[in-house]
């Protein structure tokens, strides 16, 4: 399939005229054929126009049919073949496997919504009997969910298939039955088209409504901020730079009508060497932690950005293996020119840091926008004093804080912001101090994790992708995992309302067969 | 009981130091005894700082110790007998036999909340099994829910027993884990530090940590905003107008970590009368009609505040039986002198807009702060292009916007806001307008009713008491009713997490005996 520098509008395919851009390929660091064409002001409120005429219809479809429509959207991307891995490719520097692992990912969520959909348990219906003896009477009320509405969706730029035009927040929008617009990642405009248009085939296959989801390409910040204005959208999904998320967060506030924005912003994942864990064998753990900070040349949210151990032997063994191990990975290459040299400054500043010091460096073997991995060490009186030190740096990085005993260790984890995940390793040995640790960090995170890597997150029904601010703007959610459909839903409750003019999930009859909670119990 | 001028700390009644305040009854236009001292910043500081440490402590009591402290409040409410009962009216100028009946709703929320707390369905407890075969492998994921963390109520004035210090918000909270600063209304000082013991009391009885609840008394909006900013605050549920709910919403996402804020803002509840009924019958609707529009004189967040209807003799009927109630209607006296006078200038303006008629009153035979009922007439075009007759007007006036056809109906709904409430008035004649209406209905409002009246709002499952803004800030949730919870909530994912560090909810043997769901099925 050929890439036509197209953005797709309902059911059209359409090249925008409000300017040009081009995607860049960050390892021969060089920009890429076709042209695309931006969207006007006009494309936007036409995609949004669509989206809302959508709306009703789209909610309106039958639970299969919209589980169908999903799992459709996967098999249209598995159609594109070895196609959409290349162009994924030399628009992110991401190798073709990782990308291959990822569209497999994507199309499992897909999947995963689809089961939900089925399944019905995200209606939540709910069932109180009326009380007509009672003093005073009780009505018959019944409870559902229904979507919020047309949702705004941003790609990232880090999970070009996951967490971008087919990603996660477009799957669970689509699951909770509402419209998608999506704006498409400037850093992988081809890979955008082809999944758009996966969809727009989707859309087609299984008959729904025209609107049901469009993609939009921008040239500037100016589109983005424009959808996520728009009177129509109900909602906003983003994953990427605290700056990037918090000015979304803004604009949907200043709206007339101000609506949720789930933004995924940033997290330095604290992973913890407790004293049994790293006597037990810190070499190995070396290993594993260096595996994970390059993984995808550190782009992931869930790098492990901070490391807390106490000082002693059994830490420097671990600090030279860490240090031999860094030495021996290649360079990966970074997403885009622009993040690259975020990275180059960033690990600048750090090493410029009074009292941080700068103990490990990766290798520097690579082409184009490659990351040398860095790796630092502060004790903990520093971490504590200087606010710069607890900032992402988005890329193959890490700072091992020192504490000299628990007290201090516990004081370090109070003093961290909201995170996506805070990782123990730990023996039996270490029981206690972990213990202590828990509440806090149930606190400060969203995943807890043992004696693993947080790098690499499971998509299933218990996942929580997410956490307390800044981690994301809203910490009651997940953007990954079953429960992210929760985030596009509302509460409708139906008081005395005729049987022929309820919606089939609260029936008497139960037609859907849905578990539903009735009178208190669920049945 | 005697009243002090007090307010609480954690376990102390404290008297504040920063200024004097008195209540007011506003039948007798007079101020109360005694005088109540002020919160100075230093006493809003303790009470969030006991709050912050009360956190792990209160959200580690076992369940079934929550569930029974929120039945103690219950019982140390209903401790405080006639006197309260008595200060509440004298406050609020509303009726004993109406403040009995509150007083009983607002115990039975803390029950329902007791029961919800010992289902622990709330916890949502999530558990997917480790596949170590897989490639990769899966790990051992569960998921519970657990507060956000201290909670800032506000004391409503229209509800100084179920929306206020013990109320709905304080219920919620509290059965999730949450410890609770409430900022007293200044409407009911006197209720307030009633209500305050009792919870300090329960606080007490059940050995509940200090800090688990604290009430704090402010001369002015100082306080509140204050107590929104504290950095242990986090999140804030409020019930009040649409400024009051605006500036707190502001202020909490003006902070460096943004937090939520749950405010029920204003509503105007449209009420459809279509063919059927009017032809069936439109004087008892009528009846119906006033009783509801002038319930607490008309201070209910329900109040049906737009009537819509098609023009036509069963609408003349409908109409001249409303008139002749409505002048039956004695005046009733409204919560304080500002609300009052906020009527009567709101009134005064809705009389003089083009295109409004008045078409009947209520009688004036009230003293003190009495209302005088007011219900006004526009035709649809009128409506459609004054946004000010959109506007809630606080107390027991409404507007009959008259249709000239079904299309115009249509129009009217799709351009009204957000709504608490939407009632649909029908007979079978009726049914395929009213199918027209719903999809439009379900967008608008929290809660759809047929053929009753929005006034009482049922503490129970499914019940609904939200909507799209501007009816609430977050049309996600509800304020009333067992979800009412899940606002106070975030998720927790545990991954290979020690058998002896997995909270009780989630551990392999169940010892709470929950439903929960495991590998995507309930069990």
């Amino acid at each position: 399939m050929n890439i036509q520098g197209e953005m797709i509008i309902g059911r059209q395919a359409v090249r925008g005229s409000a300017g040009t851009l081009r995607a860049y390929n960050p390892t021969t660091r060089a920009e890429m054929e076709p042209e695309f064409g931006a969207a006007s002001m006009d494309d936007l409120a036409a995609a949004c126009l669509l989206a809302e005429q959508a709306f009703d219809a789209y909610r309106g479809q039958p639970l299969e049919q919209r589980a169908r429509f999903l799992e459709t959207i996967a098999d249209r991307i598995m159609d594109l073949g070895p196609a959409l891995i290349e162009r994924a490719s030399a628009e992110s520097g991401l190798p073709a496997a990782r990308l291959e692992g990822e569209r497999a990912r994507t199309c499992n969520q897909l999947r995963l919504f689809a089961k939900v959909v089925r399944d019905g348990h995200f209606l939540e219906a709910t069932l109180d009997s009326a009380l007509p003896q009672r003093t005073p009477p009780r009505p018959d009320l019944r409870m559902r969910k229904i979507g919020l509405g047309p949702v705004a969706v941003f790609g990232a730029s880090n999970f070009p298939l996951a967490f971008s035009v087919a990603g996660g927040d477009t799957a669970s929008a689509l699951a909770a039955g509402c419209p998608v617009v999506v704006k498409a990642h400037n850093a992988h405009l081809g890979t955008s088209e082809l999944v758009g248009k996966a969809i727009r085939q989707a859309v087609e296959d299984c008959g729904m409504p025209d609107g049901t989801f469009s993609m939009l390409i921008g040239t500037g910040f100016e589109i983005g901020l424009a959808l996520v204005q728009h009177p129509v959208i109900k909602a906003v999904g983003f994953t990427g730079s605290r700056n990037g998320g918090l000015a979304l967060v803004n604009a949907a506030q200043a709206r007339k009508e101000p609506i949720p924005v789930y933004a995924e912003m940033s997290s330095i994942n604290p992973f913890y060497l407790l004293p049994g864990a790293l006597a037990a064998g810190g070499a190995k753990l070396a290993q594993g932690f260096v595996d994970s900070l390059t993984m995808g040349t550190g782009q992931f949210c869930t790098n492990p950005g901070l490391v807390i151990a106490l000082a002693g032997p059994d830490l420097d063994v671990f600090r030279t293996a860490v240090t031999e191990a860094l030495a021996a990975k290649g360079a990966g290459t970074m997403l885009t020119a622009g993040i690259h040299q975020a990275y180059v400054d960033a690990i600048a500043r750090r090493s410029g840091l009074e009292g941080v010091e700068l103990i490990a460096q990766g290798s520097t073997d690579g082409c184009g926008c490659a990351a040398q991995a860095a790796l630092y060490q502060a004790d903990a009186a520093t971490f504590l004093s200087n606010s710069a030190l607890e900032e992402e740096i988005f890329g193959p990085s890490s700072l091992i804080v020192v504490c000299k005993d628990d007290a201090e260790l516990l004081e370090v984890t109070r003093h961290v912001e909201g995170q996506l995940t805070a990782t123990i390793h730990a023996t039996a040995a270490d029981r206690d101090l972990a213990a202590k640790l828990m509440p806090t960090l149930e606190r400060k995170a969203g995943r807890i994790l043992f004696n693993g890597f947080p790098t690499g997150v499971e998509v299933s029904h218990s996942m929580v992708h997410g956490g307390p601010f800044p981690a994301t703007s809203d910490s009651r959610t997940t953007s990954v995992g079953a429960t992210a459909i929760e985030r596009f839903l509302r509460p409708v409750c139906y008081q005395d309302v005729p049987a022929e003019l309820l919606p089939e999930a609260l029936r008497d009859e139960n037609p859907l067969g849905l578990t539903r909670m009735v009178d208190g119990k669920l049945q």
